[in-house]
C-alpha cells in the first residue's frame, strides 16, 4: 500500500496471530496478503453459451467465460455482470450461483454465476479478440483458456435444465492447474 | 506491499484499464486493491448449531459463526475448517456451500459452508470468549455479531433437512450493514 511515510517491513507473527506477516516496524501496520476474487458467468441465450477469445495474457487466443477480478465496493453478482459488459458488451441477468472454485496455487477464489443474455447484441470488448455464442456440442474444448472454464461449462451442462441445483465446488481432486 | 525500494505511487489509469489505480511512477507496478474473502460454516451436531462468542473487536462479546479471513494457498473449504478449529477447537466436515454473500461497504465476500461436527469436544480458541451448541429456538438473535450471521442461520434453517439446495446470496435488498 502506498503511504506518505516510507514503510519498513519485517516478517513478524503479530500478537494473537499464528503466521508470519509483513509488519511495519515503525507503526505496527500489518500488510496482510489475501486471496483474490474472480467473478464470472456462464451466460446463455436459449441453448447457446457465450464465450470470449482472450486478447490478453495469460492464455491469449484461448476461449474463456466472461470473468475478471472483482472490484472494491461492488457485489459479486454486479461484478460478474460488469465483466460480461466489459469483455463482450453483453447485458446479462444473473440467475443463480453455479460454482465457487478455489485455485490454491494462485490464491484465487472464483465465483461463477448462471446468467441469461437479455440483449442478443454482443461484441468484443478490449480484452477480447472475438466473442461468440456456441452450442454445447461446438464448444472448442481444446482451446479453453483455463481448467475452471472446462469445469464450469461441464457442471453447467449437468444442471442447465434444472431451476434449482446446489452450487458446485472444484471437481474432486482438481486444483485448477493445467494438466501436463 | 513491502519492497526493497521505496515505492512512489500516484493515482493513474493503467493502459487497458478503466479505473484509477495506485501505480508506482518508478517501475509501473500497479497496487490493485481487492475485496477480501471470509470463509466460515454453519456447523451442526444433530439438531444443534455451533456458535462462538467473540473475544475480539469488532463486536466483541457477540455471537458469531466460526469464520475468518481466507489465507493464501488454501481452498475455501479448507479455510472454513481451519477457522472452526482455531475459534472453537472444532473438527468439522464440510458438506456443501450454503451461501456466497457480499458486503460492498467492506468489500468483503463471505463463503459460508454447511458442515458437520465430527467430534463433540469443542472449546474456546483465542478469538472466542466461549463456544456453544444451540438449538435453533435458543439462538441469541439479539446478540448476533453481524447481519450475515443472522442471514446464514435463517437460510440454513430453511434448507437444513434438504440434502440438495441452491446456494444463497444476500437476502433481497440487504447489504450486510447493521440496521439502525
Amino acid at each position: 500500500m502506498p503511504t506518505s511515510k516510507d514503510p519498513s517491513f519485517a516478517a513478524i507473527i503479530p500478537e494473537g496471530d499464528n503466521r508470519l506477516r509483513q509488519v511495519c516496524t515503525d507503526c505496527g501496520f500489518v500488510a496482510y496478503e489475501n486471496p483474490k476474487v474472480v467473478v464470472g458467468a456462464v451466460v446463455t441465450l436459449g441453448e447457446k453459451i457465450l464465450l470470449c477469445r482472450r486478447a490478453i495474457n495469460p492464455r491469449k487466443g484461448f476461449w474463456t467465460l466472461p470473468a475478471g477480478f472483482m472490484e472494491l465496493h461492488e457485489s459479486a453478482e454486479t461484478g460478474a455482470a460488469r465483466e460480461a459488459l466489459e469483455e463482450a458488451n453483453a447485458k446479462i441477468e444473473i440467475e443463480a450461483l453455479l460454482a465457487a472454485y478455489t485455485i490454491p496455487r494462485l490464491s484465487q477464489v472464483q465465483l461463477i454465476y448462471r446468467a441469461r443474455l437479455i440483449d442478443p447484441a454482443i461484441s468484443a470488448g478490449v480484452e477480447s479478440l472475438e466473442v461468440g455464442l456456441f452450442d454445447y456440442a461446438d464448444i472448442p474444448w481444446d482451446e479453453l483458456a483455463f481448467p475452471s472454464v472446462n469445469w464450469a461449462l461441464t457442471q453447467f451442462a449437468s444442471v442447465r435444465h434444472l431451476s434449482v441445483f446446489p452450487a458446485f465446488g472444484n471437481p474432486p481432486g482438481e486444483t485448477g492447474d493445467h494438466h501436463p
